[in-house]
């Protein structure tokens, strides 16, 4: 019997109710395969703050530090939003936590799913068959630099900094992952004019022939916003630095056709976060229509990650399941109006 | 009789084809309106260093800092592209140029021509009626911070400044060109991590005052990198930063279909320089297949700049004109086989 701890961070908006269907449908996992997971709840984001004035209590960091996995709802609200310059925000919280844990590799996969190709802004031709995996470099760069200001606070500065380091050790996740895909890595940087981004290339270069069957390229990051709209199908592994992959892997998340459906994975040598890549959605808070599916499907890599595949794509055939059953929130099929509960309660059941 | 000059850099690749038809296009304006316009054409990008050793040979800086316009078709060569450590680039003519000519403003029109929506990857019903100019700055931020290495050499940064002065000044501009089209302006930053955005939405806040007749609204990277994709018509004006506008614009060209229609303007208190926002497309290099619309348009938008508003809608008109008669390049019509100086010659004589 496998028995794992588990800390649970709803945080805030529609957090806790993506995290409450995540968390039955590993219930059932444990059940179906005889696996005892046991759950830690913690506080982190706008409610850590509302509760104790930090949005990452000492005691959320030290539950975080001895589980085997962290599973994230969502941070942010409205009373922080507009107003970036607080000096406390709930997104300190989660950029601590990633710094503090050692989070260096931030994992998406992005995928077209056939039922939800109507759903997309993109034509269904561009994007059928649309499989990539992003490596977001996750805990330096300008992130991470020294900030602030200077000239009696009317000029400001953020520095960005790499070592080689911090590159190679997400760069060979990233070439390792190719190599189990379809053997090609894209390194998206701005080498022709940062100097950072010419440590990359040349660091990620110096790796290639470790990795003798992955075919390499390059792509400008300007050039890579265009290339995935235009033609998503060209990418299987994209890897990049944490400002551009905040911004490239948002913008691929529009092949998808909802936020509702994509997970993500944070990951360290010693700790590892799950997560879906949407918000936390305020307005849909407490109205049962938030989509627990990204947050199921970052469970399952959650699973992967526990060393347990067969019991990940069981989670993933479930998904399949409702997709094809049309069992899905509103924001997907109007005509259904399953909730939040009874989407996770099919899936859950399906396991 | 209205007299000016115009440095013509015609650089590399397809740049002095579609430079020629835009040329062509600016006698024809010349003709109609009886204006003098005078073309001295200058080296730069790898032509420039081919024949002189510098991307930005002196006297081509010379002759633009004389010039009433710039006009630039693109540069770039693959001998370079896949070499982003070679001690001379010619990117480095065209950032060196942007800064000593002062050109902190980028402007880039972005429109989904009614036209052109079935060559857009993204569903017409999304995009029709998209019609959007963003503003870039082009002299500050991480292309112009201070960039090294340490560590030696297994270290690098890239330094990222903005001073209130520098955003004030292409603010102003932002939200007079918002005054006269539809009124909302949007700035694209990152302040919940970055000082410097901090420092952007606290100074676009404060002069927002003086442009009551102006919303002004805000919106994360990469939160506007999806909006852009999922609800373009969303956008009147966006503001940004140097190296989120390189991303998000480039980004925003997909909506139009086809890079061949995108023209911007770089454009300073004393100086002002023209572009096509596409490159130098090596590969199609004499093969008369260019399109040279993008290059018109900036012709236009020179027009424009010198004061002459009917002279560069006469301009838009001939291209919408050719756009009606399907007189277009074969990647946008490949039955119709014009080559890019038939689409040009058709522009010119219909104005
Ligand atoms: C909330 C914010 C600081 C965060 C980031 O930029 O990393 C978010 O956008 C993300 O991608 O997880
Ligand atoms: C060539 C390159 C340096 C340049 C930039 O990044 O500014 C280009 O991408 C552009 O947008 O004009």
């Amino acid at each position: 019997i496998l028995s794992k701890r588990i800390v649970v961070l709803p945080g805030d908006g529609i957090g806790p109710e993506v995290c409450g269907e995540a968390v039955r449908v590993l219930h059932a996992v444990a059940d179906r395969f005889g696996h005892a997971f046991h759950f830690d709840y913690q506080l982190m984001g706008a409610c850590a703050i509302d509760a104790t004035g930090a949005p990452l209590p000492d005691a959320t960091l030290a539950a975080c530090h001895q589980a085997d996995a962290v599973l994230l709802g969502a941070i942010g609200d409205p009373k922080y939003d507009n107003n970036p310059a607080a000096p406390v925000r709930p997104e300190q919280g989660l950029l601590r936590l990633r710094k503090e844990l050692g989070l260096y590799a931030n994992i998406r996969p992005v995928t077209a799913y056939d039922q939800l190709l109507e759903h997309s802004p993109l034509k269904a031709e561009r994007i059928q068959g649309t499989d990539i995996l992003i490596f977001r470099e996750l805990t330096g760069g300008v992130y991470f630099g020294e900030k602030g200001r200077f000239d009696d606070g009317n000029s400001a500065y953020d520095n960005c900094t790499y070592s080689r380091a911090e590159i190679e050790r997400i760069a060979h996740r990233a070439f390792r992952a190719a190599e189990t895909r379809r053997h090609k890595l894209t390194l998206v940087d701005k080498a022709n004019v940062l100097e950072t981004s010419r440590l990359w290339r040349e660091t990620v270069q110096q790796l290639a022939p470790q990795y003798p069957s992955v075919a390499l390229d390059y792509l400008f990051v300007d050039n890579a916003a265009m290339q995935i709209i235009l033609n998503p199908r060209q990418f299987d592994v994209i890897l990049t630095e944490n400002m551009f992959g905040d911004i490239i892997s948002d913008e691929a998340s529009v092949i998808a056709g909802s936020l509702g459906l994509l997970p993500s994975a944070s990951v360290g040598d010693a700790a590892a976060l799950f997560e879906p890549i949407h918000g936390s959605y305020p307005q849909a808070k407490g109205k049962g229509i938030a989509n627990p599916i990204a947050t199921i499907l970052s469970a399952a890599m959650l699973l992967d990650h526990f060393g347990l595949p067969e019991e990940a794509d069981t989670v993933r055939d479930a998904v399949q399941h409702a997709l094809d059953q049309q069992v899905v929130t509103p924001e997907l099929n109007p005509a259904t109006r399953y909730t939040t509960e009874q989407v996770g309660s099919f899936i859950a059941y399906a396991v």
